[in-house]
Formats: C-alpha cells, structure tokens, sequence
C-alpha cells in the first residue's frame, strides 16, 4: 500500500471511527453473537490478491461491532471501565505512523525517553515520591509476574543464576487476598513457587479488606515450618469490590520478614490522581513495586499498564541480558526498558499516554474521576433507600455491588433471582453488568467509569435495575 | 475529546504519517540525538489544559521523528526488518476506534474469532498441518517464556498445581544453541529452571546450526546425573546469522527423552510462507510450539507475535485461572485466549494482520520475501567476488554476515577496523547496520529487507559499504 492509497483509507478510516463513537450510545451494549457466529463470516482462507478497503471497511460493521462489548457506550458497567479516550487513539495511530521499534535505547531514544518522561509525570501525579521508576507493560497481569519475578530472585539471593528454585530447600511463599485478582495466583504459579506456597490471607468480613494480623500469623507460621515469606501483593481496589487492602500495615508485617511489598491498584490507580483519595494508598510509597492501569478508568486506551518500582537495579539485574548484537557504546547512559520486563521489542505505547495527557489535560480527567465518584455514591445511596436492596460492599471507589433480595427469598433461589435480572439488563441493551460471587453467593457489580456516562446515564440505569428487577 | 475534533486531528494525522512515510527515504537512517536529549527537550510535569493538536503534532517532527532508527527506510538493514504496512497500519488504527475489550470471549467474541481465523488462515499459509492452533503473543520472547513454562509443567506433571519448582528433585534442564536469541537463556531464567540447568548444545561450525549428535550427548549425560531433559529450543533463524538448527533431527533426539521441543523462527517464519523455502523449516510440524513474528520481515506492524502449540489443552492446564467474575454459560463453546498466554487483557491485534493480509494480498507479500532473498543472494555473490572481504556465515535467507580484511590486518585490529567500518557507514545516514560478534570476532550483519528496499537501494549499499571501508 502507498502513502497514497493509505492516505485517502485513513481518512475514510478516520471518518469510520467519529462516526462509530457517535453511534455507540445508540448500539446495543452487549455483545450480539452466538459462539462460531464470526468465524462463520469469514472465508477460510487470506485473500491471494488485495481486496478493496471499502470491503475492509465495511466487515468493520457487518463483523466486527456487533461482536464485541461496546466499552466506550455510556451503559457499560461490566469488569472495570476500558476507557479509550479519543485523545489517546491518536497517540495510537501516531504510534504506527511513526513505526520505531523498541528494542534498546539505541533503537529508538525517543521511545525510551517519552517512556521515562510520561512514567515520571505519571509518578508525580499520583504523588509517589521521586525513588520510583515507571515502564509500561501490556497489562497489570504482566507487572505482577515481573513483580514476583523480582521479589523470587531477592527472596533466594538471585537464584536463576544457580539451580534456579530447582532445588532451593527453604521454599519461598506468596501471599494475597482472596479478593485478589485472578492473575496474582497465576503469576505465583508460573514464576515457580507452587500452589503449596501461595497463601490466602483472610479478609475482613465487612470490607474485603485484608487483615494484616493474619498476614502477620501467616508469616510466622511459614516461618516456624522452615519456609520463607517471600512476596506479599497487596490489592488497592480488588476486582470483585473495589477492597482496599492497607498497604501501610502490610508493609509493616513484610518487614520484618524482608518480605517484598507488590501493590496491584490495577483499577484503582487512577485514583492517586485525586489528593482527595490519597488517603486509601496510605503506605503505597513504601512498598517494592506498584502496578496501575490507565488503560481502564483513566482512559489512555488499551494497552498501558505502569509498572513502578523502587530498586531499577534490582530488577535490571533480574531481567537484563544483553548479546553482542544488542551491545552500544552510550549503554552506561541511558535506560534499557528491554531489562525491565518480559518482552525485547515494545512499541511506542508512550506516545498514547503521552497524546492523552496533553490533548486532555490532566484537570479534565480528574474531574471526570470526581464525577465518576459523585455517581457511584448517588447510586449507592439509592440502593440503600430502596427497601430489598442491599449495597453488598463498601463503595470505595466507582464500583457498587448490589443485591435485591425479595422477601424470602435466600441461597440458590437468590442466585438463580440474581443471575436471571442481571441477564435480563444485559439483554435490554440499555446497560451492561457483571456477576461476581461474594461470602458464596451472586452479587451484582456495578461499575462506574466509562468515559460517556454522565449522571443521567445512571439515573436511567437505576430505572432499568429496577425495571428489570420486577420483570 | 469530541469525535468531531477527532476527526480534524485524525485527518491531520493521517496526512502527517503518509506524508512521513513518503519523506522517510530522504532521512538519516540512525537515530539523531544523544543519551537525555530527548528528556530535555520535554517539559517536567504534564499539562493541567490541554495543548492544541497542532502543538502535539509539532513535537512528533521536533522530538520524536529525529529521535528514532527510521526502520522502514530503504537503507534500513540492522538487526532484523522491523516493518510496518500501511495495511497493517490502518488495522491498528481500526483496532484503536473499535476500542473492545480482549479480557474473555464474552467480552469481545469478534477480536477472539478473529484472532482464531488469522492464525489458521496463516497455519495453512505456513503448510503447517490442521494440528497447530494460533495465538498472538505481543513478542517472541514473551512465545518462548510461555512455551517454556508449558514444557515445564509437562516435564514436571504439573508441579505448579503443588509445591512448583521448589523442592523438585530431579532438576529439569533446557537446551538451545549459544546461537539462539538472548530470550531464549532469559526465558528459562524467568521460568525458574535455573542457569546450572541450562546447556549451550554445541553448533556446526560452519552452519551455526545446532549438532543434533551433540544434543544426544548433552541430554544423555543429563540423565545419568539425575537429571530430566524437559525443553529444547530449536532456533531456526538465529539472530546472528539466520543459522537454521535441523529441526527433524532435534525432534527425534529431544522424543528419546519426552523433551519438548519449542521452535523459535520469530524472524525466519515468514519465510514458511514460500513453498520453495519450507526444506529449511524440515521437522516443524513435529514440534511442540512455534513462535513466529509477523511484526518482522512479513511487515505486520509490531506488535505482532504468533504462537502456535498443538497441545492447547495442556497449555490451557497451566495457564487458567478463572474467577467467578469471569465465568459465563458459553465458556465450554469458545476459546478464552487469556489461558493461552500472561496478560489477561487484549488489544484487538488480529485486526492488524487481518487488514495487512487483505489489503496487501498474501501473494504481494510473498513476492517481496522473494524479491529480499535474491537481494541478499545478489549482494554475498558481490562481496564473495571482491578481494579482501568475506561472507562469513551461509546465507540462508535475507542476511548477509559480512566481515572487511584488510591485509595483514588481524585480531584487536581487525575488530576495531570493522566497528569503525559499520559506525562509518551509520554516520552516513545513508544506511543503518549492526554488528554482531561470531567465533569471538565482530562481523556486519547486513540484514535486507525493509519494505522500501528495492534492488537498486542494495547497490548503492554495496558502493557505500566499499566507499567506507577505505576511509
């Protein structure tokens, strides 16, 4: 394809994606496929000769946006928010025009250097202190692996570069919430430690929140058995209710165990934005890495995850190796993202964070954020108002978890009663919700945070949770 | 941000990136700046309001265009083709304005079904049997620690599921080629086998390519210390000479055993594209996993990885978790790709080779993997015919390993003869290589293949590379 012929596509392209976003309020918010459904629209082999963009195009509407979730429509409360704001599609799109590979400083300075500008921004923001360093990482799945990564080879003194954990006679243990997203568990189990060395720490029973005394007899326990507490992650705003864990005591409990600290704010990051919020990061400072995502509620769109940690050289020593083909003479200057995850290459993600921020501008996004706040506690509130309603959960953030609980109705009959309404919702095409299981039961999770959705988005959702409620 | 004022910014933008791509062949190839220019020329914190566009699009020109290895030059031959198709550029821009969410199937059925019929249409593109199923991973070193830890767990049975890696008795070992790509020692490292635990098996000397008699040795000495073969990496296309290890041959060695056997032809699997090429790729379709990189020589914007396995199963096994969150009644019907791999979330990259292969035809890419294969044959044959220099390593596919010799110039000397060489050759701004160390002296890899690089662009490289040898 030339400049040309891509010239003339983008623009059509360009013209596709305005026209898609003023429509998405219009679209239904789930997904409108039966599994198969795409695969049978499409041949079963590539095309020997070009097709014309118009024909590309046009699969973008016959195949493509009926078979996703609109994220981006102003009734999307599934999961998290996954916001992607217009600003950041275009760092995006000059990401591929500019078409640098990041392999090393050497290949591209700009990226490395746009990176470390933006983290640092970033880090400022969310007033952390200046010791912190910032990569982006594809998600916060990826960070807590390197995370764990690094605190595996602190914990045993470096041991990928003996036997490995192959072995290694005084085993290492990970501990986390149950609240805790699904990927903590799996990094701890690929990184190598073993189900047998992953603890759940109890949470309290009324904020989900992990209980550092139990993190503190945990410990102990390990320790009396001949075990090493290795890793703690500490989650700041869990997925199934936004808990926060309190990361100034888990800190405090770690230390005296040379445990490292992974704080996992995934969601809840982009809340250290707002002074105000500050408060449920308490601690966050003091800990060995930290990971946040402003891929979801802050809006810089998919993928950009923010891994910080405090010891670069630590996790450089860790990650780094570096053949001869990759060898330069400025190497002792500059900084090797390469050394500070899993993957060589990495494209420009930094330009989207980067176009976000100066085409937004940093006070819009956090009124955006106060909104979204104000909205999840005006909802909270009329949940709570409402007799058979019950807010499940503290509402820390934007998140409410709700259950309508009809007169004697309890146990599987309240899940089946759950189940059925939230489906109901999600087949009106007016909202989208998600089911989660809390205290061994289905709650509704409400989450609040797509980028479109204004306070009458949320009064009309209360009229649908609601409406459906009664069906 | 509108979607209106996306769209001026949008249609700017396109024009700025087609008008870039037209200008690149008139840039310096290298990189402009030094360690921190970049930093310095970038403001400390970001910006409370927001910037105009034009500001934003300012800085690509001011900052960031100079401060990049313009990769889709003509006159680009460093480390491996980085290119990026426009086609595949507007896939990743389509990608961007559908804003879905890659988290489950249910999330966004359309970004996995097509991920499912990109890989298989490329399955079958490769003449790799039915067998094999697809997924992209964001690089091939990210493939290679995901193949690695499904070899382990195999190797293993599933020792993630109890105590992992810790306290496992008879160690696990890894084996590559001191050839292979630095992902593949850090793969294993991350994956916990350990560095006492992984071989360098020794290469042909003349090939570079894997000893298959020295594999057998290698593991067989393993197993009589106690020790278990559990992973092979095959690397077909090494990074510094495009060395192919015979992969028939290290299947048979690595079965005696039960070994995995995991190929990494990130650069050279394009190649399997060419019916005419496939004798190199003998033994593929017996192997347990396949990492290859459309993002490289085939021209599918970075990043754009494939991994394929044929045993999803059990790859599946050690990579799920699923929690309640996450649960849906399809689940049994569809493929959730987040247990095919880290992350959990997922951009929609499929769209970018979905476009790339529809836009650009699969016959037009094939006729330019041909075109760069009888370039690099074109320039060996000149270098081959001229006193004094030297082809120094069989090219067996775009890469030409080139080494200067001066007379009576040897040693030390010849190695600082040959760094002056290529960093002259970079100054010019008319071409951009790298050197790579072989049988402990450096060599000029002179790797073809950049989209834009026509016949006569390697002409006039061979001038310069003659014009600045004799300085």
């Amino acid at each position: 394809m030339t400049p040309d012929e891509f010239r003339a596509a983008g623009h059509a392209l360009v013209d596709w994606i305005a026209d898609h976003r003023e429509r998405v309020p219009d679209l239904p918010v789930a997904a409108q496929v039966r599994p198969g459904e795409v695969r049978d629209a499409l041949p079963p082999s590539a095309p020997e000769v070009p097709e014309p963009f118009a024909a590309v195009l046009a699969d973008l509407d016959r195949v493509v946006v009926p078979g996703v979730v609109q994220t981006q429509h102003p009734g999307f409360h599934g999961w998290f928010p996954s916001n992607a704001s217009l600003a950041s599609v275009l760092g995006d799109i000059a990401s591929g025009g500019v078409g640098a590979l990041g392999i090393t400083w050497q290949s591209a300075p700009a990226l490395t250097e746009v990176e470390q500008v933006v983290t640092d921004w970033l880090r400022d923001l969310c007033g952390l202190s200046g010791e912190w360093r910032g990569a982006i990482q594809d998600t916060a799945s990826t960070g807590c692996l390197v995370a764990l990564l690094a605190a595996r080879e602190r914990a045993s003194d470096g041991s990928e570069h003996r036997g490995g954990l192959q072995g290694h006679d005084r085993p290492l243990v990970v501990y986390s919430s149950p609240q805790a997203h699904s990927s903590v568990v799996k990094s701890a189990l690929l990184a190598g430690f073993g189900a047998d060395n992953v603890r759940e720490v109890a949470v309290d029973p009324v904020t989900y929140a992990m209980d550092p005394a139990a993190l503190a007899a945990a410990m102990e326990q390990d320790v009396a058995a001949g075990r090493t507490p290795a890793v703690v992650v500490a989650s700041v705003g869990t997925t199934g209710t936004t808990a926060m864990d309190p990361v100034d005591a888990v800190v405090d409990v770690a230390a005296r165990h040379g445990a490292w600290v992974h704080v996992d704010a995934a969601m809840a990051g982009a809340a250290m934005l707002l002074p105000e919020m500050r408060h449920l990061f308490e601690g966050v400072d003091r800990a060995d890495s930290l990971a946040w995502n402003p891929h979801k509620w802050m809006g810089t769109i998919l993928d950009c995850s923010l891994l910080y940690v405090r010891d670069v050289d630590h996790l450089v020593s860790v990650m780094s190796t570096t053949p001869s083909y990759l060898r330069a003479a400025t190497d002792g200057e500059v900084v090797q993202y390469k050394d500070w995850g899993i993957p060589l290459g990495r494209r420009f993600r930094a330009l989207k964070l980067w176009f976000h921020l100066r085409l937004d501008g940093v006070e819009a996004i956090r009124s955006r954020l106060r909104r979204d706040l104000d909205n999840a506690r005006w909802l909270a509130a009329q949940v709570e108002a409402e007799p058979d309603w019950r807010v499940v959960a503290p509402v820390a953030l934007q998140t409410v978890c709700v259950v309508h609980e009809p007169d004697g109705v309890t146990g599987e009959d309240l899940d089946a009663h759950t189940l059925a309404w939230v489906d109901a919702v999600n087949a009106s095409g007016r909202a989208f919700l998600g089911a989660s299981r809390l205290d061994g039961r289905w709650m509704v999770r409400v989450s609040i945070g797509a980028e479109a959705t204004e306070r009458a988005d949320v009064e009309s959702l209360w009229d649908l949770l609601r409406e459906k409620v009664a069906r």
